[in-house]
C-alpha cells in the first residue's frame, strides 16, 4: 500500500497538541561523547519523557485526536512495552479504557508500569501468537480503536514533536546538525524526527533487525526474517510500515545496524559519563556513534536516546557485560 | 571567625562568569514523584552538570577569578570525589595545574574520572590524615592556590548560579515553590542555593553526619564526631563552614537527616521512574521526600538531584539492596 510520507503540518499540531501534556525534554552535551566521536554532539534525552521513553508523545497525540464516542468505547494497543506505556498513561489521563496485548516474555518492569497505570494486559507467546492480529480482533470485538505503534499518521506525527524540539533549540544556539541518528523498531520515531526536525537522518536497529535499512537500501519494503534474540526488545520489529517507509525514503534517510556488544558498551557509557538510564535499545543510536558505524568525525550531530525501561537485573548485567567487552 | 552572609550578587556574578561554561541542567518534573509525595515537586538534576555533579560550577567560577600569575602557579585542593572532578576539568579547560588530595577510599570511578582530566592525585588515609592540613602545606610549598570544596565565597557563589537558574525557570512557568530541599556536606551548594533562588531551604544529610542540621539548630557550629560509615561519601564532612553557616543561619534554613535505607530507595526511585543515575550523596535529598522525613503533601517543591558518580558495582548493590528493603 502506498502512503504519503508525514507533513511538517501534521507534526506541528501534534506540537500544539501536546502542549502542557508531554515533556519539553532537553538538549544535552558531553565532553566525554564529543572527544570519543571528535564531533560535535547533541542529545535528545527522551528517557525522560513521560513513561521513560518518547512513545508517550504518539499515543498522546492519537488519544487526544479521538472523538467522544471513540474514547468512551476504549482503546486496544500491542507492544513489548514502551508503547504499551505510553498508551496506558494517555488513556489514564484522559479517562479512556486501555488493554494493551504484551508479548510474555516482554521485560518485567515494562508490563508492571504499564499496568500501574491501569491498563488491562493480554498476554500472548510471541513464537506463536500474530500480536497485531490478537490486537485487531480484540479491537473489533469491543468497538475499541486500535492504536498502533507506528504505522500511523498521528503517532508518528506525535513522535516528530522531539525532532521539532530540536530543531528549535539548535536554532537558538545558532547550531546547524550535519545528521541525526535516531533509532527504528517500525521507524515512526525516525519519520517523525526526519521531517519534524529537517535534518539529515540515519535509522539505527540492532544487527538482524535491520529492517528499515535494507528497505531503505532496497528502495523497497523488505522484512528481515527469524532473527536471533536481541536484548533491545523495544526495536525487534520485522518490517517497517508504509508510512514510515515513505517518509524516510522521501527525505534519502539510510540506515545502519549495531552489533550487542556496541549496544551494551553505550549504555555503560550512558551510566558513567551522561548519567542516564538507557535501556538497550534506547541506546542503540548512541552505539552507533561510539562504536564508529556511524562516523561523526568533525561532524555537529544529533542522537537520540530513546528510552530507559530496562530492569535494575538487567541493567547490570549489561554494565557487567561491557566491562568484559 | 564570623564571616558576612553570600550576597546575590555574588552568585549573579557568578553566574555571569560561568556562562558558556557551566551546562544550564534543566527542570524536572515526574508523574510519579508527585503522586509519592502529594506535592507538586521540581528536579534540578545536576547529575546532568560537566563532571556528573554541581561541584564543577564552583571550581569554574574559583578558577575563572585567578589571576595570570595565579593560574601559572596551579591549583591545590582536597576532596573525596566530586569537588576533585570539577577542579580537574576547570583546571584542564584554562590550562591550569592542579593536584588533588584525595582519601584512598576514595570512590574507583571519581578517582579514575579526576586522573583522566589530568590532575596530579596525592592520596591519603582518611583515618589517619588531616587532608585540609595535607593541602595547605602542598599548596604553601608550590606557591599554589588552595581550592576549597566549601566554605570559600566563590565556590559557595558558583554552586549558587544552580538556585538562580531554578529562580528564573520557576519565574517562566509562573511557578512559586515553597521549599527546597538540598543536600549538604559543608553546606556550599545549600548555602548558595538558598540566596540564589530566594527559597526556604531545608538541608538534608545522611543520619549521623548531620552537623549543618544540629548546627542551624544550635545557632553555632556544631561539628559531629566519629559517625558510623556511609555510603554518601560525597556527604561526610563532619563540620560546617563559617561562611555556609553563616549564610544558611540569615535565611533561617534548618535540616533533616536520611537513613542509608531512605537513600538506597531514593536511587533505586530515580532509576526506575527518572532514568537518572545518583550516586548516594545525590540521592539524599529526594530520600527526605520520599521518605516522607520532610514532607511535601500538597507543598510545591524543588530538590536537589546533586550527582551521580557512582562505580557500576556499587550503583547495582544499592539497587539490590533497596529491592529488599
Amino acid at each position: 500500500m502506498v502512503s504519503a510520507p508525514l507533513f511538517m503540518m501534521e507534526i506541528e499540531e501534534a506540537a500544539a497538541r501536546l502542549k502542557g501534556h508531554a515533556v519539553r525534554t532537553p538538549l544535552l552535551r558531553s565532553d566525554a561523547l564529543d572527544s570519543h566521536t571528535g564531533g560535535r554532539v547533541f542529545l535528545k534525552p527522551e528517557c525522560l519523557q513521560r513513561t521513560g521513553s518518547f512513545k508517550f508523545r504518539g499515543a498522546m497525540n492519537r488519544l487526544l485526536a479521538l472523538s467522544p464516542a471513540e474514547r468512551a468505547a476504549g482503546v486496544v494497543a500491542f507492544s513489548s512495552g514502551n508503547h504499551a506505556q505510553g498508551v496506558a498513561l494517555a488513556a489514564r489521563l484522559l479517562g479512556v479504557p486501555a488493554a494493551i496485548v504484551m508479548p510474555s516474555d516482554a521485560p518485567a518492569l515494562k508490563m508492571a508500569r504499564t499496568r500501574a497505570d491501569g491498563a488491562e494486559i493480554i498476554l500472548y507467546d510471541r513464537l506463536r501468537g500474530d500480536r497485531a492480529a490478537i490486537a485487531a480482533e480484540l479491537a473489533e470485538a469491543r468497538g475499541a480503536v486500535l492504536v498502533p505503534s507506528f504505522d500511523d499518521r498521528h503517532i508518528a506525527a506525535g513522535q516528530g514533536t522531539a525532532g521539532l524540539e530540536v530543531a528549535e533549540d539548535l536554532a537558538g544556539l545558532g547550531v546547524q546538525a550535519d545528521v541525526a541518528l535516531i533509532c527504528a523498531g517500525g521507524g515512526g520515531l525516525a519519520a517523525g524526527f526526519a521531517i519534524g526536525s529537517g535534518l539529515k537522518t540515519v535509522t539505527v536497529e540492532p544487527e538482524g533487525y535491520d529492517d528499515v535499512a535494507r528497505s531503505l537500501a532496497a528502495g523497497r519494503i523488505v522484512p528481515v526474517i527469524d532473527p536471533g534474540p536481541t536484548r533491545c526488545d523495544a526495536l525487534q520489529t520485522l518490517r517497517m510500515g508504509d508510512l514510515t517507509f515513505a517518509t524516510l525514503q522521501s527525505v534519502g534517510a539510510r540506515g545502519v545496524a549495531v552489533s550487542e556488544r556496541a549496544v551494551v558498551r553505550a549504555m555503560a557509557f550512558a551510566f558513567v559519563e551522561l548519567k542516564l538510564v538507557l535501556e538497550p535499545g534506547g541506546a542503540a543510536a548512541l552505539a552507533a556513534a561510539l562504536a564508529g558505524v556511524a562516523d561523526l568525525k568533525g561532524r555537529t550531530a544529533v542522537i537520540m536516546l530513546s528510552g530507559g525501561n530496562v530492569d535494575a537485573a538487567t541493567f547490570a548485567a549489561c554494565l557487567a557485560e561491557a566491562d568484559q567487552a
